[in-house]
Parts: C-alpha cells; sequence; structure tokens
C-alpha cells in the first residue's frame, strides 16, 4: 500500500486535505473550507476541487498496485455540475482499471453544507504506473 | 473587460498567480515555485497546475465577453506532458470559441527552468457565460 | 420524451444502434458486430465506441428535458479501458445533471462475449440544451 | 512507419476517411459527406467527428513511433465548437509528446463548406505504445 503520509507533503498537506478512508483501489479524502481555497464568489476554487480529484485518483489507483509502485496521473478531465459551495468538500476515488502500465480511476466530490452533501463534480483520471522513487533506483516520473 | 483584481480573490492571489498579459480572449497567468504548490517529489502539484489552468481559461474566455458577463469553468480537461519541474510555471490561454452561452478555451503551460521554457501540460476548458453578480440582479451560478 | 425514430436517423440507425431502454434520464443502446465497424484488430473501433457513447449521452441527457427541447453534446470524453472484443456493445447512460442550459450525461460501455459482459470504455458528455427544430422556430444548433 | 493501408481496415475505410498527408508526428485526413454519417439534422454525427479525431490521433501518434510499435487511444477528449455542417471533414492531427509507453496527440478538425473551412471540433487523445501484432509476437493491447 502507498504511503500515505509521504504523499500529502506540500500541496496535499499545505492546503488541508485528510485521508478519511483509504482501501485496496478506493479512497475517501476530505477538505475543509479556508479563504485561500475558494474563488471570488465563495465557492471552492476549481483548482482546488481539482486538485483534490487528483490527489483521490492517485490515492485510489496507487492503493491497488503491487508494493513499490504508484501512479502518476497523465490526464484529469472534471465536470463542474454545480457550485462547490459548503463547510467541506469530500472526494470518494476508486480504481476502475488496473493495469500494469495504465490505470483509470474515477472520483465523485460532494459539497457538505449544513451537514447535507450534494454532489458538486465528478472526475476521471488516466494515470500511469511508475516505480516510487528508491524502491529501486528509477525516479518517479510522470512521463518519459 | 474582466475586473482581473475582483478575479484574483481567494485561491488565486493566495497562492500567487499573477496576470503578465491579458488582451481579448487571451491571457497569460504565471505562478512562482512554493514548498506549498509542489507534490511529494518537488514537482509542481497536479492540483496547482490543474489551477493555474482552469483560471487561465475562464480569464481568456471571460476576457471575449460583453461586459457584466463573465464564463465559468464547467469541465476542464488537463493533459500533463512532463514534470511540472522549474522555479516558474507560465499558462497561455486562448478563448477558440466564444457564444452566447458556451464558451471553450485552450491553455499551454510550461515549466521555465534555468530561463529554459519547456511544454509540461494541456489543458482545454468548456465553459458557460453568466451575468455578473451585481450587474443584473443575477448572482453568478456554474449551473443551475 | 425525445422522439427516439428521428434521432435514430443517418449514422445511429445507418450502424445499427438500437435503443433497449428509454427511461426519464437513462437509457441502454446496443450495437452488434459488424466489419465495418471495426478497427484493423477486430475490436470495435474506437469511433464507433465514440458514437456509441455519445448518442447514449444525448439521448440520457434529452429524455429528462421538457417536450421540445432536446441536449446537444458540446464535449465527449471517452476512457477506452480494454479491448472492445465481442460480439456486440451496450452502453448505459445516465444523466447525472439536468440544467436549463447545460446537461451532463455518464455512459458505461460493456462488451458482450459469449453472453458474458466486459467493461470496455467509460464516457462522460458535457451537454447544451437547444429547442428542438420546428418546435418554436429556432434551429438546434450545438452552439451559436 | 506505419502501414496506412493496414490500418484503414474496417470502419476507417468503411465510412471513407481517406489520407491526404502523413508526415512523422503529423497527419491530415479528410471525410466526405454521406447520408450514413450524419445526424437527424444533417451535420456530420458527433461519433464520426469523434471516430476520424480518434484514426487522426492514432494516425499522428504512431507515426512518430520505432518500426514495430504502434499507439492505441487510451483516452480521448472531443469538444464540438459548431455545428459539423459541409460537404467534407479534414482533421489535422499533431504528436505532442512522444514517450516510450505514452503519447498525446491533438486534432483540428474542419468542417468545409464551399471551399471554406471551419473549426468546427477540437480534440486531445492519450494514447499507449504498443508491439504491432506480429512483430514481436505480442498481440496489440490497448491495455491489460
Amino acid at each position: 500500500m502507498i504511503d500515505v503520509a509521504a504523499a500529502m507533503r506540500g500541496f496535499p498537506e499545505a492546503s488541508g486535505m485528510s485521508v478519511e478512508h483509504l482501501g485496496r483501489g478506493e479512497v475517501r479524502l476530505s477538505l475543509a473550507r479556508r479563504a485561500d481555497l475558494l474563488q471570488f464568489n465563495g465557492y471552492f476554487h476549481g483548482g482546488v476541487v481539482s486538485g483534490l480529484a487528483d490527489h483521490a485518483a492517485g490515492a485510489a489507483a496507487s492503493s491497488a498496485l503491487p508494493s513499490g509502485r504508484i501512479a502518476v496521473t497523465v490526464d484529469l478531465h472534471v465536470n463542474f455540475l454545480r457550485p462547490a459551495e459548503g463547510e467541506r468538500l469530500v472526494a470518494e476515488g476508486r480504481c476502475v482499471q488496473s493495469g500494469s502500465t495504465i490505470c483509470v480511476a474515477s472520483v465523485q466530490l460532494d459539497a457538505i453544507s449544513g451537514g447535507q452533501a450534494r454532489r458538486c463534480a465528478i472526475a476521471t483520471a488516466t494515470l500511469r504506473v511508475v516505480a516510487l522513487p528508491g524502491t529501486d533506483g528509477a525516479a518517479a516520473r510522470p512521463a518519459d
């Protein structure tokens, strides 16, 4: 299974993403509202929604791989269904195809407002399987 | 033309995005490297790349609209071509179709390392035209 | 509800698509294997898979709209999970967001081989609501 | 270089696609209007537009690979900018990233009407590099 703590370093940790659940091929992440994550109208910014979706896709796909391998996103498609308005975002990622070189993950994102969840976005990512840096001398690279 | 300062409030400003150029239907944004914008391997995080792409698409499309109207992203597709490795990211957005209800924008993203630009991602966004809040009594909504 | 027969004219009918089920916001289409729908390796061609996905998205979204309105695709994203190998393709489309101007539909595609269904692709489409030609004098146009 | 004639077998040939130009990493395909390629309103069907885009992406990416290798589409994103109305469609594909396992290609599609070209769609595809069947005993497979 992936090293969850290591994978949170940088933007995921700084923005406040937290892992609520991690299973084989599935993950649930959440992110609390904060002024620096919004757009001018008070909703979560599309980039922040995309970032949570990207991280959920990567964690879902990586958790289904053998030890020493992770999945890095090669492309990400996000559909914004409604304003991401609320005190919290929750992303549920699921690996829908796990191959030796390519994985595909689906993500559903809900905005939680007053305890009510409302689907605000869906996303699909294509990911590439790479060796985790340090595990076999090869650096993890999204593409070569 | 859109109110650039207002549109930067929240995540764009907090992450350090700056507008280098804004013309009718085109924009160039840049973003400097900062520890809280990276992923564990030291490259810009895919969510941050997506956020810059999203903002560039929105600015490019909005700048081609009549006053009082803005374009909000309904879907965003990002292809990550190479690691976004460098001291700065630059996104060039261009509106490729501007209609009364739908716009499409293309974005090219380069990572700048040692003064050298290298294409690290391309993106396409579909956007929806909405009335800017306060201009005609209607709130801007990504979807209803 | 949409006029299913009218919507099948042209490529859908010529390629052999048939409607197995149509409900409000959901549809199931199928397509039998035929030499002129394959690629060189004997699997259904990616364009044919995309065409079935596009039609399923349009039917699912249109069936959730008031009479006289249809949804036309503004963008389509297809993930090919496995070779589309079998005697038949089945696409299940579902409208996941239905607004006054924009709809989003998800599609799951299975290849049926020896009676066994295997997920071969998933797709997401963003669609635009337009007046059906002849219902109010306006021509249906994917974009203006 | 890829075997162009072999790659046209099946849907590409049956629908009438023709190769106008093939260079290293770039291709131009065209497709003439025919009743069985249209949708009910007389424009080229979205599936046909997607099929031409898919084939152009595959040819552009494959032509940049070493002999014995081809690129098969793992995901395809098409933006329909305007009705594909005219006597002919032309697709120009270009490989924008060519790696050892993943390629990315961009496609621009014009509808030709009365000799005038009008951009009707743009597309981006992520492709996977596979061994051509028969060249090393391995079958070409879009994913394993």
